[in-house]
């Protein structure tokens, strides 16, 4: 078993640390939020309320998970620099920049520190269903932590085997996966949720078709959710995403609660402009994107535009 | 100089009889609208009261150009019916389909009638601009109102000579052309259209780039109507759509007398839907249509579907 | 259990016929070709020479499934006629576009014979993992056939409860929906493969992502199959269509036996022009299938004429 | 007139020295190929064989203008730095991205030299049409180069007045702007030439359009180049780069000479990835990139993705 620190207690870090207690490695939790901290009082996570605590808490070599926010991890890095010591591992379990992770990782190596770039997939559900690991590092330090990977994953059983793939072929088919050098864990994540942006914009796409379906087409009086329910089993698109809209639209077949206007986060920004840097052709990648932008107000300019040229050149009021 | 009845005395139909009268050419027009005629009075355009007067009026063969919306056409031809001859010749000046197009003149020709579709180009400045005519039909028809179509089509001079082009190749330098049979012209016009959309929609998202330079970042304070003006002149961009856009926001610079609901009409989306069926990527036509729907709240299912996604695997409130 | 006729024993037909017959109904096939019918010889499938035989081998009022390419429905509509009777129901499997189905339902309706469209997903695994059914028509027509559905469908135990829906609320769970009036089941079934395209083009553009990684980026060795192996654990990406690509990855890693020109068949077209005529954006959808077009070579004048331009403003080689 | 030395000397260095020494600029040029220079003899040009006989030969305080790749300014920045002076004035013209030229003015303010964007519009055409000027940096700067800048761009005359714009508004009707703050020029620039990548990918769209219903459609047998022609007169699509399009087409009905692989450059690159970092919908301006990427075979590994899907779901060979 190992021991590992955990810096970050929110919905992700937190139920990181409760997995691994549950099984029987040694975690040690802080938060800047001691509501964080108390929240897991009863899991087995022993918490500390400083960094410096943290520090000292744990055996050197340390491992030291970060799970915070991308924007506050050179912050981070930068109060713990002066306590690190020589083979600490400091992991980057967040959604970083892969860029960054490159950087981060040659500047700790300056110090003789230990650079591990985790993306780390699961969100809420991780806790139950495990956390898929896209592991970016030297393969030295992807074994010191081979016993945190194999808790944390899902383990071979949750999905069934591919036919064809040799049983010892690697970690891959338990969940977690040394992608290759520094930075190319978070890059496979990015590209991860690239295709998650995608994939959901494929299916809100299908969602607003059957919806203008119904109200266009006489005798068309489907529901929604009992579609995406019945295509859950034996159709091309089962899927998690699936299983989840149909979640939802149980509980609102409508979906009235939400305004739509729906937010993104560094990772879809990322994977669009990487794929522009290595000449990739991202036209599903990018439009599932740049939905996001216009369901926020963000073409209102475009579009008004595009009004003002059909009144110049046609005389057209906007309702024409 | 040739007699020609114009059915549809709107914006485009008024102007055309307009510039056919003002170059001698003797235009009879009718219009259920008794203003639409009124307005014709000091023309040149002599009107008539009913579409019986109208065939009355003209000596057979008759050339009749209906210049109506595309949903009208098939009820006036109904009723142009019993009251044409053979050997009259009935344009269709409007946007249609061009397979309702080709269609039509089938139809026609069983009655000994001829058919002809031409695309008409120029919106309210054809008058004095000229129109730019793309014709679909037979080519005894095509010379039958070869006068009538370089009186409309902004002739030779409206811009500088092609390098390289044969000065006695044909009429496409003087805006007009006989493209082919029936149904080409309208094709070619909702082809016309199509790249129109797409060109609109690069200025749209290229002066939303503008804007949100202007906010967001430190010492970008121009103003779009200005850059609309500087690309006028030796970009690559110039255009008659960025003239007008220049036009546009001189008198408002903001757009702010607008709301950003863009309307589309038949020829946008007969384009799309006819790059599917032959098989041509139309990423960029597509996108333009697709923008303009979602300026009319046609994504918004589609938006609260993607929301609804990111609540259920990542506890993401709308606002995260 | 119920006697149903099946004409067509391709891939699909087959199958369903044979999934039927293991669980006791009493399944007729026809097929022109003999050797379709003569590979169903121990399957418990009763198989006919010819389309008379099978009309004359059913009882009435007959059940007949249409299991046949969608350009030959109409043909084979036309053979079977004259000899359906009152009350027979003809049920169209494939993929047909769902105007055509609305259209025949009419027409058969004017003869006293039921209709019913059927979207059938499950390509060549549906014997084995059941089939997703997507139905169109009258309430009596599809529970006269309710047997057969809940046969052909996967059941309920194919996916796991979703949480908060009733267990009591209708078919979908089991993996078979009534959806509405004639022409439902196709619609559902054209935005199910459209869906399709829009996620396989999401995954496509990601692995393209990072294949050209590897090339590109120093120390990013992965293998494509790897990563899709990880994904299907614990990902939010995770889908059926992951697993079909992991193994694929399988076996052939770098997909070299493929030349990567890829199909496309009606039902993702119509999705886009569907699309298009509801007023629906399509930017996913249409863009995947436009990939499909462009990987046929299908942009290559429009490509040409872009190296023209830049040869024509910059003086630029096609290499510049 | 003004004193200006100019580094870059090919084709649009050259030209644009040509164009200032035909107006009564002392203009010193300087390229490191010989021929470059060599090329200028007879144009009022005087060239210099080093960077430091440049700096020598310009009176202080001198004016620089580098046009030469974005990728090798810093360099040329490197190599100028110890001979520059206090006060002198350094242009970058070319097509840098706006974040370096911010970054580069703040270096070189530290030696208290002054710097400027001019993102420069023509192409080949600037020497005779004049040159669009896209103006980043202080006021006292572009005053202090006003006279280069109106001899450069191409003057009220070369576009008539937009309606409603006072004449004494600013230099942006002559052709040049100070848009606004370092970086801005090249900004605008950037923008000019996203918009630019559409516009051609709505043109190339169209055009593909009418070259598969010649092939597909019966009687339509028109000339993209005819139709080129035509839609330069009246039409609504009018603009320089459909001259240009019809120039092509005429020397290349078919465009046979070219492959079809198109380049791209960083303008196109950066814009797309700027539209990302500031939240705009780039649809059209992303799609017109990515057409490029994939015409140099960029997404063949993504379609093969596609070919093995399909044939893992349903065993669909690649020509099915």
């Amino acid at each position: 078993m190992t021991q590992l620190g955990i810096i970050g207690l929110g919905r992700m870090g937190a139920n990181i640390a409760r997995r691994l207690a549950a099984n029987g490695h040694q975690c040690v939790g802080y938060d800047p939020s001691s509501d964080a901290a108390a929240a897991l009082s009863d899991s087995g996570v022993e918490t500390v309320n400083s960094l410096s605590d943290l520090l000292a808490r744990l055996t050197p070599p340390r491992n030291i998970w970060m799970m915070v926010p991308s924007e506050k991890v050179d912050a981070l890095l930068d109060e713990l620099r002066s306590g690190l010591s020589k083979d600490d591992l400091v992991i980057d379990g967040g959604n970083s920049y892969f860029r960054e992770a490159q950087r981060r990782a040659q500047d700790l190596a300056a110090l003789g520190v230990n650079f591990m770039d985790v993306g780390t997939s699961g969100g809420v559900w991780g806790l139950e269903r495990g956390y898929c690991l896209m592991i970016g590092g030297t393969a030295s330090d992807v074994a010191r932590l081979d016993s945190v990977f194999s808790t944390l994953a899902p383990g071979v059983d949750a999905a069934s085997p591919t036919p064809g793939r040799a049983s010892n072929s690697g970690t891959a088919d338990q969940g977690y996966l040394h992608c290759g050098g520094h930075g190319s864990g978070h890059f496979v994540k990015m590209v991860h949720n690239g295709i998650e942006y995608g994939m959901m914009a494929a299916y809100a796409e299908g969602f607003q078709l059957l919806s203008n379906a119904v109200e266009q087409i006489e005798g068309f009086d489907f529901e929604c959710g009992e579609v995406a329910e019945l295509w859950r089993r034996g159709s091309v698109v089962e899927s998690w995403l699936l299983d989840l809209t149909a979640k939802a639209l149980v509980a609102d077949p409508k979906l009235e609660e939400l305004t739509g206007r729906v937010s993104d986060s560094g990772e879809g920004r990322w994977t669009v402009q990487t794929a522009v840097e290595l000449g990739v052709p991202a036209h599903v990648l990018g439009a599932a994107l740049y939905q996001r932008f216009s369901s926020r107000g963000e073409a209102d300019f475009a579009n008004r535009t595009l009004s003002a040229m059909r009144r110049e050149f046609g005389g057209h009021s906007e309702s024409q």
